[in-house]
């Protein structure tokens, strides 16, 4: 696959249409710089009233709208204030703490407290969204000290890569694809992209459509390795990265022991190069806005098996990116047993809202006569068959193997779906700590939309 | 396993106990030695009378009751005439229906022609069931001219091993043994023991007993070469035989080039082990006394599935051993289908009486919803994508795959069994030509018996 397959002039002329769609105002990107400035001029002003000034290095303007890579009506400011790195841990919370609420109700904005690895300031003040996140002053190449430390060298690298390119559009263009067809974000619930990697992948190919048809060339355990990064690293071409088993490796040019695209999983990896493909094939608006919401719709419409749906309370202290790996796992732990008990389903999935996880299954059968086949040992193995004659009364041979007939466990989904909801099945099914089937709530038949 | 890993002496009690009931008495050998005797002289006479005594070399009885290797109650007699090898074939038969005929005249009996290679005389006198068959005339070692001319060398190999052993009640437990375990018969339909592998059986492993424990040993494609072959052929013992894959393989004495054990399918020679196995270990006559009848009503008291049956006209004139290979052909074809359109099946079988052939299913699912999940190539082979998704609309990306919703082509089994008999369906299913499912009759539900 190359350019030469592709009709790339009907790819321009769709871009072009988009660009003053997904792009804001030269006039929005000017005024969301200036209020950034207004509040880290803000923070040192607290700061040296404070007598605090001598704690930090620098606070900087970091993220999308820094580096004009945000979507239109996209008003995420995030500023991070560097510490010195003798800086001791509890004093740069009270730090952020104290200066930034102080500044958020100056500026009459409204704020709150989040906790990642540190808690940090995250404010509302008109339309714009802001984050003041403290860290510590790194430099190139040295051991993060907290996940967050690395952000201020991404915007850096950024900055100077974007600027040299011209390339900030190209960015756009991705990022609103990948909306598209449901795979942005590097949250557990998306699995999908980050921001941070489209602009990688930008860079690497040198735009949006360069990207889609170097996408067709992709194999799982695809390795990305910036050119940059033998530049900055002093590294010889032959240089042995770090291995990672992911579907897509793009070394983090901040961090060469990091996989920028750790969280995309196998299908997301794939769902991009079939969509770049069919983007390419047949170039339509249509992928950059709710392509997935439709296609769901469009695969929706059709005869359906029964639905069955697992309703399980949740925690509501308890955060996406914990809740969403714990019903993968549950779900999948479920499958096994549905599939040991011959229950086919369709298609699986599962959705939180902020009272309840869903886990739901579309069911081929869901339905079994009492009996079920039993295959044993061949009959060359005698010891197995002893055992196996022991426990099954009505045996007989077929093919080489002995076999029996024997009663099933659950003649319905429902009678299994009751037995777990009783808690009956915890040998056999890990009951993840925040998404425990016990005491769910069994919905049959219904047919609702769930992904 | 061997000798001591089994309680032989409660073994040998049943066996004592089988004997009297299995063998037929002193008495009984000599009238049917001496009817054997009457009716070979009378064909020497109507031979002289007929100016045709030169055709032949000699008349012989064969069989198992000419080796006293017949169980109670079995009272065929096979009588051989064997021609000299110049005689033309035509006159070898009408040579043997013209005599024939006349002397079962001349001893009140019916009569009646049959077909193998050459046509031969069917009769019954009285309760003996009398063959009288021709053959030429072959000395050890020289190439047959048709089946049958093996016979009288199984005869005269069998009457000087058994003689100098005293196997005879050895081999009526083993044929009766496989009687009891439903897998004694050569033919088509059971796919079993001959009675002439029984013998050689026996031969080799010394009696019964050691036949069964020698099985335990049994792998697939199993090697039994009697040591008098060596004698017989003057052979190495290197010398390398005639390759067969069945999965057992007894080579012939009287033709090393054929196996005797052909017709044993692979699950009745691994019925064989297990049984002997269970006789073995819990010694009862009731292995011998129809225990695969029993076996089955066992089997058959439980829950079921749904029955379906496809009821086929048969051609009377075509014997079983055409009719069940084609039915069995017929089966494995229909599966392949069932199990491409999901349709799930607990067991099959088949079964023709004189008028119909029934071919059997019972189901364990028969209906499903009117959609199902059609699984493409994998992402990365571009070509298949293009076919893929030409052919179908509702696709989407799942794993490495693109798939498809599509409406099923049968959502039970009434539509597909009725596609079958309409004549639909000859693309995918071999329709054999005495067994053709064209026209079939098509039971649901009603549950019997049909093994």
């Amino acid at each position: 696959m190359d350019k030469e397959n592709f009709e790339l002039e009907d790819v321009k002329e769709v871009l072009d249409g988009l660009l003053n769609d997904i792009s804001p105002s030269k006039e929005e990107e000017t005024k969301i710089k200036e209020f950034s400035k207004k509040i880290i001029n803000e923070l040192y002003d607290e700061l040296n009233n404070e007598k605090l000034r001598h704690l930090i290095v620098d606070i900087v303007q970091v993220g999308s709208t820094a580096r004009n890579t945000n979507l239109k009506n996209d008003y995420d400011i995030d500023i991070f204030i560097r510490f010195k790195k003798g800086v001791d841990k509890e004093v740069l919370k009270e730090t952020v703490l104290k200066i930034g609420k102080k500044v958020i109700e100056k500026l009459n904005g409204k704020y709150w407290i989040e906790y990642a690895e540190h808690p940090y300031i995250s404010a509302k003040i008109g339309r714009y969204d802001i984050d003041i996140v403290p860290c510590y002053k790194l430099n190139w190449g040295e051991n993060i000290v907290s996940a967050v430390d690395r952000t201020p060298l991404h915007n850096e690298f950024l900055k100077k890569m974007l600027k040299s390119n011209t390339l900030n559009n190209e960015v756009r263009l991705l990022k609103k694809f990948l909306k598209g067809i449901g795979i942005y974000g590097s949250d557990l619930k998306t699995k999908g992209f980050s921001g941070y990697l489209c602009e990688l992948l930008i860079i690497h190919y040198g735009g949006f459509i360069n990207t889609l048809i170097g996408a067709q060339k992709w194999k799982l355990g695809k390795k990305i390795i910036l050119n940059e990064i033998y530049n900055i690293y002093k590294l010889n071409k032959d240089y042995k990265f770090a291995d990672f088993k992911d579907p897509l490796v793009v070394y983090d040019p901040v961090d060469l022991n990091r996989n920028v695209a750790a969280a995309l999983s196998k299908e997301n990896f794939c769902k991009f190069i079939f969509y770049s493909y069919q983007f390419l094939k047949n170039p339509s608006k249509d992928f950059f806005y709710d392509y997935h919401k439709n296609l769901n719709e469009k695969l929706g419409n059709r005869k359906k098996g029964m639905l069955f749906t697992l309703g399980i309370r949740r925690n509501k202290d308890i955060v996406d990116d914990v809740i969403y790996p714990q019903m993968e796992k549950l779900q999948k732990s479920i499958n096994k047993i549905l599939i040991e008990n011959d229950f086919e389903f369709l298609r699986c999935g599962n959705y939180a809202d902020d009272d309840m996880c869903y886990l739901s299954w579309e069911f081929l059968v869901w339905e079994l006569p009492n009996i079920k086949l039993k295959i044993g040992p061949p009959v060359f193995n005698k010891k197995g068959v002893d055992n196996f004659i022991k426990k099954n009364d009505k045996y007989f041979v077929k093919d080489c193997n002995v076999c029996a007939y024997v009663e099933r466990n659950y003649k319905n989904v429902d009678e299994l779906f009751e037995a777990i909801a009783e808690g009956k099945l915890k040998k056999k099914i890990s009951y993840p700590k925040y998404v425990s089937p016990e005491n769910a709530v069994i919905f049959k038949g219904i047919y609702k939309e769930y992904e």
